[in-house]
């Protein structure tokens, strides 16, 4: 409290600043500067108090609008954090930086492909953490409950049973509803998409879509070109279809190689699709450069491999959506594949799918494996998604993940062994930690299981071998005190395991 | 009207009977007689209006109740049939009886497993379809909306969206709501099925859990042995899995011959599983005796051959299920598949599955394909099946189907030409038509599209050719006026076409 004072005694300048018609920044943003003077000058010291909105309107006879934009952009600059019924706070001093995660070494021997086997694994991984009491999990790749707009939902859901009486007795409509592919055809223009409500097919989740992807396009046997490290999700399709998977070196930074990827395709037979996440990577977090999808997708069809695009993560980048890969594909070459199970509703398994040109194909496997969707769920999500509602939900869950993504990497920064590496990424709520000397993730897994902690080891995201010094931390606690508190728990695991 | 003065004016001889406490016979059996005697004798003719439930309470003094029983056991024995909002009504004349369905030709050499090629067929039937407007659909598989408890399910679903505030954005739970696991393992008990809420998978539909069971135990190149005719949904199940699809004969009277398929499994190799429809079989309607479904799963145990049971209308036998094959199972060599959608909700995707010894590889590629079902609608279908209300339901479904097979039937028997032969199946909403004449069903269907009316041509529900002078016509309008114009009017199609 001790600059309250200080800011509060010179309104005088800002306020006559406002006088001028014709000042060249917008209000918010003069308003901004001057608290980011403040804080980088230490007026604000590193976790004090911001003044209240109220205050800020009160000092500076702003509106409150005014005052709101103020603090948001602070909080996008980075400079402060809110907390939950407590107001903002000015961020902690930057904490030690990490290096970055080590890039995958070019010149290795690529692995060969090879059929997984990573079934086993995920059963134990999920038998071995019911066996433990959870206070901080780490390991489930959602944001918690109340991050999604459940009221609003249940309300739409509700509007819509009323509304369709017969909705629940009658057979829901071939590929999806109506109102939900006209939605989600005119979001995909976000990731510079043109598609219409024929060219999306609704489905059981991002899972379903994939499988429908991989048994469009492929056969069992086939081989099957995968990021490296990549979701375990994705691995155990394969497994259950009976494809290889083939893995290529795939950038923290930059995400699948296309030089490598290429190599591949000239060199080995029988690879008849590549799957990649090009936007916010999991476990990596990475968004591929416009560039690289380009010419992904170029090297795809100059080689006869169909690119299936999972955009799962893509809404929650930093500042909104990229460009899709299929906002290049021009003759139906790319499958995209995407979900509202992370930016909508953990709860509704409801995914889509864009075949291209094995969209009829898809259609039909679609029908053959489960029949169309129910439609109460989807007419539910497409009320809430044709409002603004949905726009500003995302917005806040993004600067949310935002702030929890910073606090862990922060709290990583601060308490585990130096040599930890860990690249921040751009959006999403996914940290792919490198541990140091050599550290198991598998007994940092083990050891945390028993302090109620779960992570995802990086065993869990490729058949190689190569990642069992990684851990997957997902950012889904909003509260910074058991965040710190449980990343300090880890961080012992980790020292202790180094010793 | 002729009638009424006559049974008004002999109250008496039941009246004293009621008031002889040890008569041999409950007093609604006694008035059910009374007025059987007088339909039989022709004091009540065919399409007369019965005394109203109320004239019944008034003329013999008897409780409401009683007088409904009567009403009942009438509607059971087939003397009187309910119109809507009109009262009971005596039965027309029986029409003239058709021949039953023809039986398979058991000395004629079995078909080669194969794989199969109905995709395009059930495209294409979609696509003709969906070109004609429609009056009356004979060829949906589903009672109409309004044969379901739309009101209670609405409130049901709303309910436990306000109980459940976090519901549509948590997690859905693995295997699917205990709940519900719970209420479809006490519920298999009416069919023999001693199991408990762990041994059951949630799935969208009885078609993912076909899906699911054949993935389970088998690979591609493997052969299925199906019942012939089949359901083209599974056909087409077998088709994107990339197996064969052995048809073994199927009598319209004892469903699946278990001689012909011992004699199969004896001398070919590579049948890998057995899908059977114990009971109402789709298409035929037929129920096996309980020694043939002992035998069947004896020689699938002996022969090493999955039995992957397909119960989906079970529940719509008249007088109630039968016994399920697995009340057999003893070592879990049975796989059984369920789902509520023809018996609860056609606009819920519920299925379950009971995987035997399969179960944890049932488990693994369900989480694999499709991640576990969203929770709203299970624990609404839970709420509604915990009550007596769902028992009533399946009681008035029940008599309300019957009486529409019994509808069409009759309308059949009465205008198609000489030598259509019918097998009425003990329950479902399913016929099966034999035409006469070798007419080809695919003809009638193209001509009946015209008229505005669908119709399901013999020709999907195999691959070997056999049936196209076959209509599965199902049996969900519950207009009598419009079954009987749109029967007259396939008639004459048939006619014509016989020329």
């Amino acid at each position: 409290m001790v600059v309250l004072p200080l800011l509060c005694a010179c309104p005088l300048p800002l306020s006559r600043g406002i006088m001028k018609p014709m000042h060249a920044q917008p209000l918010y943003q003069r308003l901004a500067e001057y608290y980011r003077d403040a804080i980088q000058s230490g007026a604000l010291p590193p976790a004090a108090r911001m003044p209240s909105v109220r205050a800020m309107v009160r000092t500076h006879h702003v509106s409150l609008s005014t005052a709101l934009q103020v603090c948001r952009r602070l909080e996008d600059d980075g400079l402060v954090e809110a907390r939950p019924r407590s107001g903002y706070f000015v961020r902690r001093a930057a904490a030690p930086r990490l290096a970055p995660a080590t890039e995958p070494d070019m010149r290795a021997p690529a692995d060969p492909a090879r059929y997984v086997g990573i079934h086993d694994r995920v059963s134990n991984f999920v038998a071995r953490c019911e066996q433990h009491a959870l206070s901080t999990n780490f390991a489930l790749a959602a944001a918690e409950p109340s991050a999604y707009p459940q009221h609003a939902l249940r309300q739409a859901m509700s509007r819509v049973l009323r509304m369709n009486p017969e909705l629940l007795t009658s057979r829901a409509p071939p590929q999806g509803a109506l109102e939900l592919r006209t939605v989600l055809a005119r979001r995909a223009l976000d990731c510079g998409i043109r598609a219409t409500a024929q060219d999306i097919l609704v489905t059981h989740g991002c899972i379903e879509a994939l499988n429908l992807a991989l048994r469009a396009v492929s056969r069992p046997g086939d081989t099957i070109a995968v990021e490296s490290p990549t979701y375990f999700g994705l691995l155990q399709i394969l497994e259950s279809l009976g494809l290889r998977a083939l893995e290529i070196p795939t950038s923290p930074q930059r995400g699948l190689s296309v030089d490598a990827l290429e190599l591949a395709l000239r060199t080995q037979a029988g690879i008849r699709a590549v799957v990649v996440v090009p936007n916010l990577q999991n476990p990596l977090g990475c968004i591929m450069p416009d560039e690289d999808k380009q010419r992904l997708l170029e090297v795809c069809v100059a080689h006869g491999a169909a690119l299936i695009e999972d955009d799962t993560y893509g809404a929650l980048a930093d500042g909104g959506p990229h460009r899709a890969i299929k906002h290049w594909d021009r003759a139906g070459d790319v499958i995209y594949c995407s979900s509202l199970h992370k930016t909508l509703a953990p709860g509704m398994r409801l995914g889509w799918i864009m075949g291209g040109r094995w969209q009829a194909r898809v259609d039909m496997l679609k029908f053959a494996q489960s029949r169309p969707n129910e439609a109460t769920g989807q007419l539910a999500a497409a009320s809430y998604m044709a409002t603004k509602a949905f726009d500003r939900h995302l917005a806040r869950l993004r600067r949310q993940l935002t702030q929890q993504r910073q606090w862990v990497a922060d709290a990583i920064a601060r308490e585990f062994p130096a040599g930890t590496r860990l690249s921040l990424p751009p959006g999403g709520m996914l940290l792919w930690v490198e541990l140091p000397g050599g550290v198991s993730g598998m007994a940092v897994f083990e050891a945390a299981l028993g302090a109620g902690i779960r992570v995802a080891p990086g065993a869990m995201f490729s058949n190689s071998g190569r990642y069992d010094h990684y851990l997957r931390l997902s950012c889904a606690e909003p509260d910074s005190a058991r965040i710190e508190q449980a990343v300090r728990r880890l961080a012992a695991i980790v020292a202790a395991l180094q010793k």
